[in-house]
């Protein structure tokens, strides 16, 4: 998978849908959330990770997510108003913190102007225990894939 | 609790948020769900069953929800706008269909008019095996009071 | 546009995220109705429409819908449940009512086996008096790029 | 009004909704925010404004927001899970800024716990011009209703 190019994985694609917005006639601010975790999913899934092994479900029908990745913060800025039909580019920035946990950066644009940034910082735990844990091979090779690239882009 | 006025945990209120709002200036069609929804929450729970028992919940902690209550049709009517502000009152009609299954349907009126109308129907099923299965006692028992609250209002 | 092939634009994708999901590990209901709505929009813009000439935004600079299209009904069913990652065949089978109003069915399908159906009915209402009025063009000619589609599928 | 105990308006409650749950069993994230502005929306109302003074409806019918107040910044903290049935002890401290903008933050609290904080900063704009302008009265009384009870509390 790391020989695949990262511009499929961590650049994507979004449309500002009717239902994103508010009465003030553009995109209602916490929608900017829901767009990052899918974003992220969509990233997991592109660079090649199965959603049920990563995410918890009551019909994984033999599949035991043991860890668990639970948002312990997350913010966001607002810097142009996103309306309907808006075609904005989404660029997803992962970065590992420590051995437990990672942050995931979501910056989205539109025609090269910054509409707004979304910042999320998961932990992984132990389903049972709920104490903290390594986090799941799965996100360290997908966090260390998005590094070389970064790595890569930085030359 | 069948003693308890029905008025209490059947007819509920609710206010439109900015945020259940869209560019049209007024509420997103399909947050009427979700208000039809939490409504039936607020309406078990002020009649006396807690939450936990009849919803699953990874946190249970002994509490074993062994019959899941998923939705298998709704359907809404949209007679007037409700706009940001409107303080609704929310009537809760609900009735069994059969021994599996059970209808809520949820009117919305601001100032005696009817803004919408929403219909809910849930069917039950052992967790397990995914087989419809009886309706939970504690489910029975809120349909029952339910019932003999409009047959008082019928005479 | 009506020689392109209409499967661009009346059978679209989506994955089943995250946060479409609740506590039993499944999709949760009302968010059916959000992949309803994107997907009708989706199909619009594919078909070649302007999401900011159908829909009202606070900042259109210039362009005046002048033209509203409220939902009046909705109904959906609820057949398989829908998991995390799940990928589903989305399609859009739109039908004019009369002169003022139109439906869109959305068929939810996963692996050729039916997940899910919505409907959502839309008037049209002059934005200024509120009184139903015609169906504005844009909406007419992708109608009836629909049906003929369906002619053809039906010979 | 500012006679009025600052608890009526300062101090809510919330239930947490099965909807507001994701198939790990908690809160899904986002949510937070639509209940923080919810609650932001509350307090306003409890203290006495009216909604539609303060946020943008197309069915204004001649009240006219001239000013907006988007979100510009937001940020939350998670410290624990959040349940289905979980009745939360929400508190509302507001703080101004400058003369154009204010943070509200949201502390939710379960059985005197903290559960999770939430920040909101706000910016007021005249819409027609989208330019900074100073904060509309009635937020301005709101604010300064509210510091005067920290100062109370402070003593």
């Amino acid at each position: 998978m790391l020989n695949r190019d990262p511009k499929d994985w961590l650049v994507l694609k979004r449309t500002v849908r009717f239902g994103d917005t508010d009465a003030a006639g553009v995109m209602h601010f916490h929608n900017l959330f829901r767009w990052c975790h899918e974003s992220w999913e969509e990233s997991l899934e592109s660079y090649g990770l199965v959603a049920l092994e990563v995410f918890p479900s009551s019909l994984r029908e033999g599949l035991e997510t043991k860890i668990a990745l639970p948002i312990v913060r997350c913010d966001a800025e607002f810097r142009m108003p996103a309306k309907v039909g808006d075609q904005l580019l989404v660029e997803i920035v992962p970065r590992k913190v420590d051995s437990n946990s990672f942050q995931v950066k979501t910056i989205f644009k539109s025609d090269n102007n910054c509409v707004a940034i979304g910042n999320i910082q998961h932990v992984a735990i132990d389903v049972l225990t709920r104490q903290r844990c390594l986090l799941p091979d799965a996100i360290e090779l997908w966090l260390e894939a998005s590094l070389l690239d970064s790595d890569i882009q930085s030359i």
